[in-house]
């Protein structure tokens, strides 16, 4: 429409104030109320930083205990739920299915929603508990195997191990699940997690918010990336295919995966945490293939960027896929397993949306037809 | 943050360039792709609606005929989802079994959602007939009944009276209950709608986009104004209680609900329509009680408004609640029906958005605090 300006997808639009999360792009730094991501995946634990997302402040040795306490107990599926995971076409993706019983246990578990800006859902913990749990649940009945119950001794991301193959994982196993969760806890106003404020904006339930972040999160714009790295990994299938694959890529203007990041100018600080957790899983499980075929596309990326004048640096994508690959994590779980992480941060978001809400209702230009008459139908 | 200008909610931005909706609310008038919505809710069905929604033009008499035709043929519901509906907890929400049943039924049919801005969910059509299915098939199951199978041969308003009540509806009751669902198909930028869009930006299932507007339209400051206006005439009781209710609500500040509207300044012409309606149908069917009640409240409201220098218009909520009443439609199935009709202006948004697509991503301003260290545990 001549004359009027607006910002195509809201870009460079400010929506909203946020203490949450502080992304610096161009030092590659990124804090989560203000500890960095460094101090947060090294010492902290999944459960910690949930609770540092939603109160603002490191727990006591009690608080801890309690949230723990409360998530953990939280995690088992009751049985109509567990039906709708085994129900579920084949076919579909199992993101459909997340956000379907997200909503689904709005209704199901035994509290009352209440629809103030005080909802009580940081007190059930539910929606964060139950995501690991369906999630799991969804692939093992996938395979023809039971459902596995929940252990309250096990830490958020070695509990997930459990569930999904049935066995204790290994500790370091667990420690870095759990690192991985910490890491896509929280990123600022990306799509999914506006999506969560916009609905929370209206006073609906957390759970509708966070169903419909996860809808939000399984547009291919937004989530999958890592399941995209995977892919090319496996296609590429070897180190020494590696450097044609890239030039071959380069050549035909194709994006490579898990290169470069729009708000990090420098090294997304997450990759240089998850490298470090995929070098001593590599050491450990003595599987060299696909870390091999990583760093031979990074090396060559890296040259040819450079001589480009274009330096690119792999962001946490590049590695995260890698990780859970080593974990024994199917492909299909890598976008599930980010709404598993981002849950807590889309939680934080809601809560701080309503503390100071104002319902998001913008406006559209009108560029359609001028008012004209009905036809009948005998006559068009 | 001192310095710098927000809008709050967005409120003022412009979000998108839009051709399917334009509000005169100046003048009080509503057309749907350049129609009025006089013209469409006395001479055109919800299904030639959604037609015109979905690609911009009328359709000839064969073009209508195939697609009604699809609309109807994809009515069923398929039994895991029947079994969804019957294990819904009691105390819950329909809303949040619809948001996740249309979450469910994107992987639940046989056709491939294809993430792209082309899209085939304008040809399948399950999400828009199947949401009035799961509305009274859940009431039915909340009843202690049993499914009702849909009929092919009648209108969607009136298959869903079906649906609902067992028994094939007076012609003029399906009609009524079609020119509903009509005024209520398409409204330009709410928070229900811009959620759909913001979904939909990430390309996003058309299925996980309604999911998530769903979970909007379930938000106390959006959908479910017709149902409080509801409680209130039920709260009133007799007619000669009216004026009494409505002083008393404006002596102590109290939103009366069904009056007045942010958009239209003149009356919503929704309103005008709707009441012709309900007069017809208070008529046939002999009832009178509730619609005194309601024209008692308008006649005060009226007068006290208008000695107070600020006129105030019923819109379409104050009557539509009424209408639905009278439908032997109980109150908590209001705002579900919302969603029955809005899923088609959802659905023509979510297609405009993607045929000229840019993620939504708007800035936050962070307002946390500054780096701080990490304390361990013990120290804390």
């Amino acid at each position: 429409m001549a004359g009027v300006n607006f910002s195509k997808g809201l870009e460079g639009v400010i929506a909203a104030e946020s203490a949450i999360c502080r992304i610096d792009g161009v030092e590659g730094r990124l804090y989560y109320r203000g500890y960095s991501i460094e101090d947060l995946a090294a010492r902290s634990t999944f459960e910690e930083v949930t609770y540092l997302l939603l109160y603002d402040a490191l727990p006591k040795a009690d608080g801890l205990a309690a949230f723990s306490r409360r998530m953990r107990r939280s995690r088992d599926i009751p049985p109509p739920i567990r039906d709708m995971i085994r129900s579920f076409p084949p076919r579909a993706h199992p993101m459909e299915l997340l956000q379907s019983v997200i909503a689904y246990l709005g209704g199901y578990i035994e509290h009352v929603i209440e629809h103030s800006p005080m909802c009580n859902c940081r007190d059930t913990l539910h929606q964060v508990s139950q995501l690991a749990s369906v999630v799991a649940t969804y692939w093992r009945f996938r395979q023809g195997l039971d459902y596995v119950p929940p252990r309250e001794d096990l830490s958020h991301g070695a509990n997930f191990l459990h569930m999904l193959h049935g066995e204790e994982p290994d500790p370091e196993d667990g420690a870095i699940m759990d690192a991985c969760l910490t890491l896509h806890a929280e990123h600022g106003f990306n799509a999914s997690t506006f999506t969560a404020r916009v609905v929370a904006s209206t006073l609906s339930t957390c759970y509708c918010s966070i169903s419909s972040a996860i809808g939000s999160l399984y547009g291919s714009l937004h989530g999958g990336a890592n399941e995209r790295v995977m892919a090319m990994l496996e296609e590429i299938g070897d180190s020494s295919r590696a450097e044609s694959y890239i030039d071959g890529a380069l050549a035909h203007a194709e994006k490579v995966m898990g290169m470069g990041h729009r708000v990090y100018k420098a090294t997304d600080p997450r990759a240089i945490i998850i490298e470090r957790s995929l070098e001593r899983l590599v050491e450990r499980k003595g599987e060299r293939r696909i870390y091999d075929i990583l760093k031979e596309c990074e090396r060559v990326m890296a040259e040819r960027m450079r001589a480009a004048g274009k330096p690119v640096y792999p962001n946490v994508d590049f590695y995260s896929g890698a990780v859970y690959h080593l974990l024994g994590i199917p492909r299909s779980l890598f976008t599930p397993i980010f709404a598993m992480a981002r849950v807590s941060g889309w939680l934080a978001h809601i809560l701080e949306q309503r503390a100071d809400n104002r319902l998001y209702r913008p406006r559209s230009l009108y560029s359609g037809p001028e008012p004209r008459p009905y036809v009948p139908i005998e006559k068009r």
